[in-house]
């Protein structure tokens, strides 16, 4: 998923630079996505070879403060042409869906029943990590929607995310619990209360 | 994602050949996957090389069909190490967890308020897509529960995409009603009822 044709959606609500689009972009999309900054700066290379946005040294005055420091920020502003193709994108329907792959999705399609104890572990594992990524996505989705309420879609990619955590949480209740209805565990373990999300 | 183990697995239940292998891959992952024919035949190359498997051409008796046909398959078989392999890969907990990445999420987080109709449209049509294939994942999982019960996780690979679609189309019943009570449309289109996904 490229993330070019947002980076025009944030220039057009006002002009950045590099550093100052991959934290607004990241602020928007958390942790879940997994923002590589590198994907930000060869996306943003790309825009501007495309003369969708330019780059412009900033004038002396506002650079002040940079120039101090002996850094000049390229600040980048969107053209016509990339107006034109943002709205594009916005409009397009996606071309295909994303395919849907997980290693424990992988496990599980493979598995024996001599595998089904090592299995139990590693749903224990991934259920920790998914549940602390979705308190993480929770607060920044709160944040988000808080902060910047004048954007009519605040907060709702974090909602994005938020909602495939609790799919994936769901699934790995019912994995465990079809696992272990196989395979009773004499000391209980794995038998957790099932949760509410909030929904 | 790499399959190269899960296809140990396979081949743990019983020997078999390249398309064979993913024929069954598919049937246990569903169209959500999204497998590649090209990535399965790459990993049981690596795995070869690997020596985790051994492919043997069919002796005589065996291969009478296919030689007829002027066909010699190759035919796999898990060695020693492949089994501990397996073995480790399934114990292994995940190194991280999949990025949540999707261009619906990427239009909202740049989206500005004259871009909500636009939005609003793709929303129907990633919803369109979205029912379709969770209508086709439901449908493997009731067929792989059944045929292959004998598994001890039969089903629940299916299950991980069933769930994983569930929360997209709450997500998009939740984007499009965040949307519309910001912009109410006069023809009150967009306005479904909210379905319940048997859960």
């Amino acid at each position: 998923v490229a993330v070019k044709h947002a980076l025009l959606g944030l220039l057009l609500e006002r002009r950045g630079y590099g550093y100052d689009l991959m934290q607004r972009l990241e602020a928007r999309l958390g942790p879940a996505w997994q923002l590589n900054p590198s994907t930000v700066y060869a996306a943003l290379d790309q825009l501007e070879e495309e003369e969708l946005i330019v780059g412009r040294q900033p004038d002396e005055e506002e650079s002040k403060a940079s120039t101090r420091r002996r850094v000049r920020r390229v600040v980048y502003e969107v053209t016509e042409p990339g107006k034109v193709a943002f709205e594009a994108w916005v409009a397009r329907p996606s071309a295909q869906q994303e395919p849907i792959r997980g290693e424990l999705q992988l496990k599980v399609a493979a598995a024996r029943e001599e595998d089904v104890e090592a299995l139990l572990d590693a749903i224990d594992h991934a259920e920790l990590l998914t549940r602390m990524l979705w308190e993480e996505c929770r607060e920044r989705e709160a944040a988000e929607g808080a902060a910047t309420a004048a954007r009519p879609a605040a907060g709702l990619a974090h909602t994005a995310a938020v909602l495939r955590l609790e799919g994936e949480l769901r699934w790995l209740e019912t994995a465990r619990e079809t696992l272990l209805g196989r395979r009773p565990r004499p000391n209980g373990r794995g038998r957790l209360p099932v949760r509410q999300f909030g929904m």
